[in-house]
Formats: C-alpha cells, sequence, structure tokens
C-alpha cells in the first residue's frame, strides 16, 4: 500500500521533560515549514493527543525557544493512553485534524506508546530520542544528557569547595534510574574518587579500602558518586552501610535531584536537538516510520522502534575502566 | 594600660566555610602589606592554632584568589580549642610568634571562641562575620549570603523549568539550621509560592487551602521554599505532614544541599569580603579590639563581640508580608 | 486640590533596558492586585503610550517572568515624547483608558519625561530607578546594577584565565557611559590592577610605573578596568597611548559590550526590583507623587524627580582607595 | 631499530589555551603514573623546554585542576624552537632529565614543532589536540572547543535579552581566525538569524534581503554570528558594508573576544581531554609515535602529524544549510 503524502504533521513531547525538547520542536516546526507541511503541536503528550489540545504551529510560534529549559508544549505521563479506548480517542483526534503523521520528542515509553499507537491506527510516526538519562538504543547521546551532566558537574564543583576546605567525605547522588550514564560522566569530568553505578559491580570492601588509602596518603578529601538507581539503594544506601569506616570523615550525602532536569540546554543539547527534530521531519518526507532518529558516530541515523524500545544501551566499559585509572 | 604597637597579626578562617571567605583573607593581607605589618595565615582555624600551623602571608600568596570558593586556609570545628588547656597550647604559639592581634573570619562560633581567648589571653582580636546564614548580629549581610541565595536561586529556576512542564508541586530545602534568611530570599527571588521559616509561625491549614486555591485557579505548579532548620521537619517533615492533601499533584522534595557554601563568590560577596577585610586591619589599626567589622546601612561598622554573639538578627517583618502578597 | 482615589494604573519600561525590570513590573502588578487596582501594561515605554498600546495585566500575566532578562513589556526610546504634541497624544490614550496614575520603570530620562509630563498633564508618576549605571540619585543600587557586575566579573574571571596562563596585559572595557559604576565594583571583585573611572583622575605615568613594577615583582598578567565613558576614549584610547611602553606585554583590548544588559537577573536585582515595585504601588496609596522610589540604607525611601534627575551620585572615594590598595 | 623503552616523559602546553588542557595534562599523569612512568611537565610549552623549566609530575600534583580553566603549567608561543639552535637547547635538557618520550598539548603550530624536533632528534611524540577553534584534522572536535561555544552561546542568549527588548539589530563576533566552527555552532545553538563563516560565501545582497524580509515580517531583533577570520573583516568590516540598509535598526557591533578562551571547561571537553590524555599515554606505551591522538566517531583514533598539521578540517555542509533553514 502506497503511503499518503505527508501535508498535516503533529508534534509533542512525553514522558520526563529533558533540556532541549525546545530546541528539537523548533527544528521540527521550521523544517517542517521550510517544506510547506502544517504542523500541529499537541499539549502535554498523548494526554492532550486524548483530550484534543492541538494548535497551529508557525514558524514564529517556536522564536526565542531555543535557550529555554522544560518544554513549551508542556508534557505529561498517560495513563489513558495504555487502554485502546484511550487510543481511540486520540486517532479520532489526529483524524479530525487530518494529521497525516506524528512526530514524538520522548523515551522508552514514548516509543512504546507510538509504536502500538501507530499499528492500531496505522498513522507513522517518527521518534526523537528526548531523555536525560541517555539510556535509549539508537543514539549517541539523547537530547538532555549533556545539560544533565553539566549541571551535576556544576555542583560538585561546588561541593569540591567546601569538601576541600574542611576535610570531607560526600556521597552524591545524580539522576539515573534505570542507568549509570550520568553517573559515570558526572564522575570523569568531576575527577571524583569514585563512582557507583548499576552497570558494574559494587565492592564495598574495595570502596572502604580506597578511603584508608586515601586517608593514609593525605588525601584530604574524597566525592563518591552515586546512580539514582543503584540497587543498594542509591547515596543514602551506600553511606549507611559504610557507616563506621567513616565515622572520622564526617560523610555527607547529597542528592541533586530535579534540578538536573531544567536549565538552559548546553550547546551540545541545543545541536543535537537541532539535527535529531530537523532529522525527523526529513526522514518522514523520504518514506521512513516508526523508527527513531538517533546521531551515532556523528551522522544521523534511524533505529525501528522496536530495536529503540528493547535492545539495551550501555557505558563503554573503556570509560568505566579509565574512572577508576584517573581518580587516583 | 596602653595597648602594644600592633607589627605582627595572624588571620585565620573557622567553622564553616563560606564563598568570599579568600576575598576576604586577600583584602586583610594586602591591608596589612599596605600598613607595613606581617602578616601570618593560620591553617584549619583554631585547630591549627592549637597546633602551630603557620605560615607567613606575603601580597603575592593571595594572588588569583578571590574569585575561589571555599578557603584556601581551609577551615575546622575545633573542639580542642573549647578547652582552657588547647586555648593555653593556642596562645603559646601566638607568642613564639610574637603575634599582636588575630583577625578571625567565621561566624558565631568562631567569636565566642575568640572572645574567650581574648579575656585569657590578652592577644586583641577582630572578627569578621564569614557565615552563609546571615544570622549574625552587627551586619546587615554575612560574607557568602548573597552567593548561598543566587546558588539556591538558580537551582530553583531549573525545578521551576521542570515544574512547569509537568504540573507539580515541590518542595526545596535550602541552608539556615537556626534561620530563614537564605529561604526568604530565595523564595522571594525565585518567586516561590510560600516560603515555610522558624522565624515565621507555618499554618499548615493555610498551606494546604493556598494549594486548593492555586489548583483551582489553574495554577499548573508551586514551589514551596522550606529552610533546613524549620521546627516541623525540614521540607521532608512538611511534606509528610499534608501528603494527602497533595496526592494529585506528585509532590516531591529536594535538598539543594551542600552546593550553597560553595561556588565562585558573587560580586557583592567579594565587595563585602574586600570591604570587610579591609577595614578589620584599619579598626585594629586604630585601637579597636574584641569586635566584629560588618556594614550597616552600608557604612563599615563595628560591634563588641558580646552583642555580635548575643544579639538576634531576624528577617524584617515587612519582608516577610511582602514574599506573601507577590507570591499571588 | 485633593487627588482622585487611584482606582487604575498603568506601568510600563524605558529606556535602556536593565534585568530585573521583569521582576519590578511583577512587583507591580500584583501588590495592585492585592490592592483591588487595575493594571494595564503600556509596550515600549512613551512610545506605546502615545501609539496607545495597552494591555489589561493580571495576576497570572506576570507568573514566571521573575527570571527573565530584558522587559517583557519592551523598551523603546521615544524622541516624539519630547514634543508636546505627542505627549498630548500620550495623555488622550491615557485619560480614554481612565488611568489615574503611572509607574514608570526606568532611568534618567524616563523620569525627565515624566516629570514634563505629569506637571503637563496632572496624573500622578512614581519612578522606579531600572539602570545597569547605578547612577541615579535617590537610591544606593538601580536594578540591574547587580546583574551587571556580575556579568562583568564573570567575564573577568574567564579571561584571567587566559591571561594567567600567557602573561598577558588585558585592558577589559565594561559599561558606564557617564558612570565608573560598573568598572569600580568590577575591578574591586575581580581582583584588578587598575581602574580607571572618569571619576578619579587618571595618570598614565603612574599606571605605566605600576606596569614597570608589576614586571619587576613578576607578576605575570594584569587586568586594567575600564569604564566605557574614560575621558580618554575608553580601553582603545587608553592601551593605544600606552602601547609603546606596553609592546612586550601583549596589550589586548577587550569590550564586554551588551551581554551586560542581559541574562536573568540576580538574587540582589530580583529583591531589589520587588521591593522598588511593591513600594511604588503602596507609596501612590499613601498619596505620594512625582517621586522615585529607592532603597537608602536598607529602607525605602522616596526622592523628588527633582532629586532623582538633578543631584549626581558618585562611587564612594573610600571605595576608590580601597581599590588602590587591595590591587597591590 | 627497536625503540627504547618508555620510562620517563615529559608533558606540556603550547600555543593558544584552551579550557580543557588542565584535565588532558591530569589524565595524562595519573594514566602515566598508573604505568609506573616518571613524568615531568614543562613551564611555558617550547620555551621551558628551551630554558629547562621542568618539574616532577606525580597523582597528587594534578589533584583539583580537572575544573580549572587555562593551564597550570602555562603556554607560550616560541620563536626561539623555529631555529635550530632553541630546538638543540631544548633536546639538551630533554636528554639531561633522560626523557624518553613527549606529549604536547596543543594545536597546529605545536605539532608542527614536534614534528620537526622529533625527527630532528629522534624523541618520539603524542599530539593532543588542545585548540577552542576545531580546526584540526584528526579528531572530530578538540578540546576546548565545546566549552568556547557554550561561552559564545551564553553570551549571545544575554544579547538577545536586551535585543529582544528594544527592536535591535547585533553583530556578534566569536573566535575563529581561519575557521567557522565556533560561528557555526554558536548559531546553530543560539537560533541566529544569519552566521557569516570564511567556508561559505558571503551574499550581502541576500543578507540585506533577509534583514527587509524579517522586517516586513514584524522580526522584532536579529543576531547574526560573524566569524572573527571573515575575510570582509570580521564583524565591524560587514557591520560597515551594510550599514546604510541598516540604519533605521539601530545595529550594534560586539566582539565576544578572550573570555571564550577561559572559564571552567564543559562536562564535554573535561570527558575528551581525560580520553585523549589517557590515551596519548596508551598509545605511546604500545609503541605509537609522531600521531596526534584524537576521537573519531565517538572512537579514540589516531592520525599522522603530517596528516594533522596539512590535511583541512570543514564544518559539514549539510550543517550549513541546516542552520540556514532553522533561522527562518
Amino acid at each position: 500500500m502506497e503511503r499518503k503524502d505527508i501535508r498535516r504533521i503533529a508534534v509533542f513531547t512525553s514522558g520526563g521533560d529533558a533540556p532541549g525538547m525546545n530546541a528539537a520542536l523548533r527544528a521540527v516546526v521550521r523544517t517542517a515549514a521550510w517544506n510547506k507541511l502544517h504542523v500541529y503541536g499537541i499539549e502535554r503528550g498523548y494526554e492532550g493527543m486524548i483530550d484534543g489540545h492541538f494548535k497551529r504551529l508557525e514558524r514564529r510560534d517556536v522564536a526565542n525557544i531555543i535557550q529555554r529549559g522544560g518544554t513549551v508544549l508542556r508534557t505529561a505521563r498517560s495513563m489513558r493512553f495504555m487502554t485502546p479506548e484511550g487510543r481511540a480517542m486520540a486517532a479520532d483526534h489526529l483524524r479530525a485534524y487530518d494529521i497525516d503523521a506524528c512526530i514524538a520528542i520522548g523515551g522508552n515509553g514514548t516509543f512504546t506508546g507510538a509504536k502500538i499507537f501507530s499499528e492500531e491506527h496505522g498513522i507513522p510516526f517518527i521518534g526523537v530520542p528526548g531523555t536525560i538519562d541517555n539510556d535509549l538504543y539508537g543514539t549517541d547521546y539523547t537530547i538532555g544528557f549533556d545539560t544533565a551532566v553539566n549541571t551535576a558537574i556544576e555542583a560538585v564543583d561546588k561541593i569540591r569547595d567546601t569538601a576541600d576546605s574542611h576535610n570531607r567525605l560526600f556521597f552524591v547522588e545524580v539522576m539515573g534510574r534505570h542507568s549509570g550514564y550520568i553517573a559515570l560522566y558526572t564522575a570523569i569530568g568531576s575527577g571524583a574518587s569514585s563512582v557507583l553505578i548499576p552497570e558494574a559491580e559494587t565492592d564495598l570492601e574495595e570502596l572502604k579500602a580506597v578511603f584508608r588509602k586515601n586517608k593514609a596518603r593525605g588525601k584530604l578529601f574524597s566525592v563518591v558518586i552515586v546512580a539514582e538507581g543503584h540497587p543498594m539503594g542509591g547515596a543514602a544506601g551506600i553511606a549507611a552501610q559504610i557507616k563506621d569506616e567513616l565515622a572520622s570523615m564526617e560523610p555527607k550525602v547529597t542528592v541533586i535531584g530535579h534540578m538536573q532536569r531544567g536549565g538552559a540546554p548546553t550547546a551540545a543539547d541545543r545541536m543535537l536537538a537541532s539535527r535529531l527534530g530537523h532529522a525527523a521531519v526529513n526522514r518522514l518526507l523520504l518514506g521512513e516510520e516508526n523508527v527513531a532518529v538517533g546521531v551515532i558516530s556523528n551522522e544521523v541515523e534511524t533505529t525501528s522502534f522496536d530495536d529503540a524500545i528493547h535492545k539495551e544501551k550501555k557505558p563503554k566499559s573503556s570509560l568505566i575502566e579509565m574512572a577508576s585509572i584517573l581518580s587516583i
């Protein structure tokens, strides 16, 4: 069956917000306008699709948003979209607006919804990977990851000032519910003493040995980066388990938290978002569908939703090893 | 009794570190050098005084530190200095180095130590108020407060991006163990919905009413700033107490934490620290002693250690009222 | 003559934009709403007043702007308002909207326009001092000054990194067409070697002597801060006049420029703007008019437009002297 | 001929400084220590090599520098090293310290010096690409580029605030003497209206047409990014040539300048520098020499000095085209 010409598209952001989503939206709208497409923005992701919250977006509507954190379309997690009834309502709205295809900016859950919906209702989707966690297969980096890492590193730089003044040990928890990407990059970038992530075995005896050695060598402070999703219970869990060892170092636990999701996107995130938003429209016009765009080895590539959703992406083991060598 | 000529002074930082302490140290050293005094820096506050960790500081030794967070002299809290024996050892070292007077950069505990020591051993002290909490009588602002507030506000600005994208409620805890200054200034500066501080009654029923009203009005997110020392148990304590009311808003608790102590000092903190470090030396040379310098109504003033230690400083009630009016 | 009850007010920003203007606008609108006043925002200052660009502003219209640089009402310099005809058109519009009083956020030119207009047309004005230059009498600091100084200092901190790596001399020009405030505060805050401002005599021979002495002492780089309005022609002018002396130091000239006008306002500017916007409405309701609000010695005060416009405010000579002592 | 075992290495930074050089140095020293090598740091690049300014660097000597801009080893451009006599002196010093190989952190000129020296004196070199300009063949990105682009974008974000408030046109010049990389990435990241770089034809008539069209469309401000090395004379040159067209838009020229060389390195630059410093030592130990390390398509690769020096690297034309599509 031949595909309908693409004349009208919808775009939305969904799932957890990530800095750079606005830059991606801008690129979608402007590339679409350049190609004479009509664009509708859907508010609050699948929720707005179900409720019919659509608005026409023209070039000037996305002026002056490239530098803004969050997403001007707002975002949500939608329970209703997990039901056939919810999806049917969403499909009705898309048909009412005569939408030929959708561009979905989000993460794993967003792509899963898109795949199921597209199979049920025959509307083509392109996914744009927007999530700070970087745990999506099909792209070297996801939109928002570079900003989140920079935010975490700036926080650790500040904590280091006070750790350095005081002879202290800090356990700093960064985001990443299932993934150690943010933690690993933050640890390398901040020169942390150790990094504890789900993807690598954590040996508490070894960690204690490091502290003892550092102390013996006169190292005056240590910062340990812990991924939120560490199976021992995040930073608080780890600190609790080796408390006795650490008594003399006044260990402190800091959770950097939600500020990692916000802030003006970095240069790299603005560039990545611009490239991917631009590519999403171009790939759609070239006939691709139900794929996610990504940048792999500096080139734009596409990956089937199936692979993007199910294949695993993990930090390179060479980086984990390097982190350990450089921390000493 | 006539006071000895001041020819050799010692300077140190003590207690919690605060951004701008290095700028104050630089001002002390350079103003002293200008006046042909010899300056010794003592490492780790009273601990270093007891252990004899003194080093000669000349003009060039404090080059390129004005912008650095933390304190290059490092800091500590000293249990030994609370004993007569500890103070006697410290006095021996000061006499061995032939120190005529000391300049102590720190907070309430630092000044208390200075006062007791000076009364016991007859060595004049000048205090320079360095603490992020701003809860010291005798100066409108303490060194580090402006930086801490800016750090907290930048964090809230980022959290606001994500709150705004998601329709969420955030409880953000800022530093201030006994004081709501950082919380109040952060709330006004970040446009928070509410601020909960030890200095003002907290009425949880009223707070819930605000949330209900905001929701009815379609206000899409709220940020509540809570002082660490709030008697209901900080942000986590407050959030727990009104959890049921908030279920539909997905309340999140964020503790900004120790990053508020670090970072490059702001312009205002560098200026304040420069003025106070400069004034500390000048006042010493004019014959003052056992006073803290401060800036009150834009002028440098001195306050007796007794008043600085015992009198209370509280946020203006007019600011608390204004915060409430502007948040609506 | 008794004054009309104040029920409807207009607010606008005019002249050069300054960070914090949005925070002041927010405070005006919310304080007015609290007092049951109706508020109209005028776009592009006196230009919009002449052209009738008014819009109703309610509490929620100023949500989420406290952190934004620039001014959402936009600003302009108006030639037409300098003519009686232009002002008559403006007055017609104010009367058409039944405006009882105006709040003008801007600098010297803005206040001058307000004073003339008010005398001609009998509509009360309150001025709110918004200008990065800090050269307005009647307030210790103007809205935007603290942000501009922080921006300049952050720029110098970065330049210092490279100067320090390379053994270089930098002439850095900061804003201030008639005033050395930004230059002086930037110099003290960045630890510059020298500062050249209109308010103090510049002796080039002395400056050369400083360079020679620094070189002899092994000081490896120097940063000289120059006010834009320095009578010898700003940074470029000064550098040209002592070029020969400096050949071996590879002198560089940097003009920080318009970025000093932008950026998210600092904590201090948000606080000052909130206090002054809030006070402007309160003072109006208390019957004051044709005055500028300001913060003097930490208290809100008002100053007649006449004094605000004509009296001179200058950096304290004690700060100029201190800058010189600390730079060595 | 079999190569001597590598036991003692020297490392230095040379040419223009770039943020991340310290992170690279740290990675070299720690990876070398891990491999039981002795490391000497040479101050001020080839100048220090000629003058014998070597110092032993151990692991702890590079603690707490990863976040610092500039280079703690300082840098210089050396005329003497361009002469056989200068190089002979440098070789004498290397032999005196029994140095088996050198790691040179710098740009094109640094690598050229290394190649000539190595051919003359038989000491193996590895190059690490550190220059903000990104114009080095053999690596997708050079150390310092990401930081410089972020600094430029932050400056443009601030300028945009004021441009937006005022209806203005800004010509913003960014660094890049022979290359438009910084300009192109800054333009895409800041959402600029146009970008003028040496690598693409500049048609002033077309630029004027854009301004006319923007004006007709009610676009209220424009920012044009110009590469320093633009053949029409940088931002000032371009602005002068179309002055008449622009009179009504109050065009302003801003040169961001040397602050682009400084500042704390970004996450990406710290990561890149860590990987390349680490790889430089590893490759040396694997027997490679007279090559530059780089990251190409996310993998560490080496390129012969010949290629790194002589082959040209240019921005992708697809990015130039995308910049134009997104700017509208």
